[in-house]
């Protein structure tokens, strides 16, 4: 077994990662919303915190209610209980989204890195 | 406090996103290597599992001595113990590298979301 998966650029609205790179301490999703196009409900999460990560593009967040515009290379994290909504602007959007469980990250870098 | 933190787009060679995201299930960095730069070391991980994200350009990692050639949009996911070590080409590279700990995700997606 080797120590790596590689994916080559996806194409598709919506890609899920989880089981084509067997992620065990993430889910990552690449999604893409045409010009003025929407993720047509609002949604929180249980236990895991989100980092959007905008590939191209740009678009308006809503999170509790309050609109923050997002664009190419910009992030945003949103904890569990967020209230999100997500908007593309007439540029259309393209972002990464990486959910993980909150509090389980312990070492990270140096601390969990063996050099060598 | 709101349930949100924004980053506008970084400029700099690495930008670690673990404090200015207030992350905790995760480590995320932002790293440019210019026109044939390198990482001048080989390094694996304790209890971490990576995944990088080519954001521009093109290079190439060894892992475990094999040459894994990427470019704008590819992934590679590689687990804790793999020895690694990454190349830009000619054309630089810049990459998202996300740290997350092995088997700490539970339900995802539409298991951990609430709708509403």
């Amino acid at each position: 077994m080797k120590n790596f998966i590689k994916l080559e650029k996806q194409e598709g609205a919506r890609i899920e990662l989880h089981d084509k790179l067997n992620l065990t301490g993430s889910e990552i999703s690449i999604n893409v919303l045409p010009a003025n196009g929407a993720i047509p409900f609002i949604h929180s999460h249980k236990q895991n915190e989100e980092v959007y990560f905008i590939i191209k593009g740009s678009g308006k967040f809503i999170v509790d209610g309050e609109e923050i515009y997002l664009s190419e290379g910009d992030f945003i994290k949103i904890d569990p209980v967020g209230k999100r909504q997500i908007f593309a602007s007439e540029n259309g959007i393209s972002y990464l989204c990486i959910q993980s469980k909150v509090n389980s990250l312990e070492g990270y870098t140096l601390e969990d890195a063996i050099v060598g």
